[in-house]
């Protein structure tokens, strides 16, 4: 049996969608078993033979800021949720909330696994390949060092090694240009570390990438910081949705192109259900010592229920200490540079005030 | 006669690019002239009543630093079309070239307008509502302040309003989330400084927007640095490359498809213009004492061919006077803050030098 905890709080909709969500995910999963995190007027329309309730005061508000997620709200649906992981009473957490806050408390109840500083959201998206491309980070940090972006390369590689049985996967770092004299300081130095870790072997550094090669499937993996990398998901997005639209619209605009949409309805549905970025939802927050996936924040029911089902499976793969075998033997790759000493930017600053003041 | 520079050598694929490109322009424009600026054995086979050959004996390489564009050719094409601007012999240049180069050589031959400390690319992406999102910078910075992004806001908003006749077109943040206490501290301060801005009614700010929101048009104007602005607008030309491929790829998959794809044609055809990027191709260099146009490095004859197809409509419609009496007018809105004194990086490191050892 499969045990996920589940903040149903979380999300645009919160638990208007988690909840109908959770029922499609533990019908299609016999041998799967839900922690329903929430507040209690808010979950107790549900039941379920293999749902459990488990109840919290504080829900974290998309607009909390991280502070308010760690200090004040101790009992808010997210954190609970988390602890169920770290208490080994679920395999993987699931969130729709806050991506900060999400990240703030993950990395404070579950702490990240050695050899790496800090966690990162790794998402899978579609390329013309018919494969997809591993992008990371994808929010969890908005400023990163060069040392981070060689363990987003470290993480990825275990990542893609472990899920597709690959085990030299490529690794691109997002830039503006293939050249090497492009990008801004911070990302000529990540091009420099990536290419002397990559000497060792046990990295398969390919060079600088551009936008579109995340979708082209350039590399197996594209590492990046994760206010660029959100910004790139959400512009993919974007247009994927923009064209779907406008393909809809163009369809029903007579008796003739009506006619054509009945033809070419088997392609039609097969391109919608490619781009569905919907079907992609459910990024693992990578290097924590436990699982935790965030879902989109809009997600509808149907995106919700792949975020569960990924998590899912990667519970079930034991997708966890595959990555955690693949990072220790990569150590040494790692250090080739110490990790940062100092917390420079304002999530962790936050994040590490609890530790010092536990509650 | 409307005149115009063109860097010849410039892009992925150089003359065998432009030089087509100038024919097909200068047939579809009989009141327009072209200065050919390139090396004479590229441009040799080349004539045309109306194209007159600038000789240049250097070229910037796609890979050469800015250093290298700026200080050691200083007979390169690009350097000579621009300076053709400066002489005031032709009313606008364009080039496929290096970004970086292409910059710094503007803004040094050039020089800024009042108010102005850095240049920006302005790119209209084609939006869900069937008209284009302007987007700055897509490249010139790959650092930038508030102050900067502040800066893009007046230029965007002057160029929005020249060219829709919208006096107060509204100016969205590029960001991570919709919420105010998204980002990193850079952009945090951004915003402030925006909403700043914005009370004096000068700019319409509108607040935080997300990577989809450049495709959906939710603002006129996005505003980012330059490294995310280029990442955006890749990731959306290859999510469009994408699908368009893959709707061959379908409808050529069987008689059936082959049918579909015959009766749906209208409508594949209109989609596939749509989200043709090469016809958005040619971004402006906003900001400068003289208009420069960038086309992607990788533009295709058709792709080069709009960058001058958007360079004669500025030249004609006398962008540039507009845009810096919008500018001058919005004088007071830049001056809430004082202009970066330091200059950060090391593109402007790199464009200041030459000014201390002119040629």
């Amino acid at each position: 049996m499969i045990t996920l905890s589940i903040d149903c709080m979380g999300g645009d909709h919160g638990p208007t969608v988690t909840l109908p969500a959770c029922r499609q995910f533990l019908d299609s999963h016999p041998d799967a078993q839900l922690l329903l995190v929430g507040l209690p007027a808010s979950l107790s329309a549900f039941a379920h033979p293999r749902a459990k309730m488990v109840f919290a005061s504080e829900v974290v508000g998309m607009d909390d800021p991280v502070e308010v997620a760690m200090r004040k709200k101790k009992d808010s649906s997210m954190r609970v949720a988390i602890q169920q992981v770290k208490d080994g009473v679920a395999a993987a957490a699931v969130s729709a909330g806050n991506t900060g806050a999400l990240m703030a408390l993950s990395r404070y109840l579950l702490k990240t696994v050695d050899g790496i500083d800090r966690p990162a959201f790794a998402a899978s998206i579609p390329n013309a390949k018919g494969d997809s491309t591993t992008v990371l980070d994808v929010g969890a940090n908005v400023d990163c060092t060069p040392e981070h972006l060689l363990q987003f390369a470290v993480m990825g590689s275990a990542l893609v090694s472990v899920l597709k049985g690959n085990d030299n996967p490529s690794v691109g770092l997002l830039n503006i240009g293939e050249e090497v004299i492009k990008g801004n300081e911070n990302i000529k130095k990540s091009a420099q570390l990536l290419r002397t870790a990559s000497l060792t072997g046990d990295l398969n550094f390919f060079g600088n990438v551009e936008g579109n090669d995340i979708f082209k499937g350039t590399t197996e993996i594209v590492v990046c910081d994760g206010f660029v990398g959100n910004v790139a998901l959400k512009a993919g997005e974007g247009v994927a949705t923009m064209i779907v639209d406008l393909l809809k619209v163009e369809f029903s605009r007579n008796i003739f192109t009506k006619i054509g949409a009945i033809v070419a309805y088997p392609v039609l549905s097969a391109l919608k259900k490619r781009v569905d970025y919907r079907r992609y939802n459910g990024a693992p927050l990578l290097g924590l010592r436990g699982l935790v996936l965030k879902s989109h924040g809009s997600a509808d029911t149907f995106g919700f229920e792949q975020a569960l089902n990924r998590a899912y499976d990667a519970a079930r793969n034991d997708l966890l200490e595959k990555v955690r075998v693949r990072i220790a033997h990569a150590a040494p790759l790692i250090a080739v540079v110490p990790l940062t000493q100092e917390i420079p930017d304002s999530v962790f600053a936050s994040s590490a005030i609890p530790a010092a003041t536990p509650n």
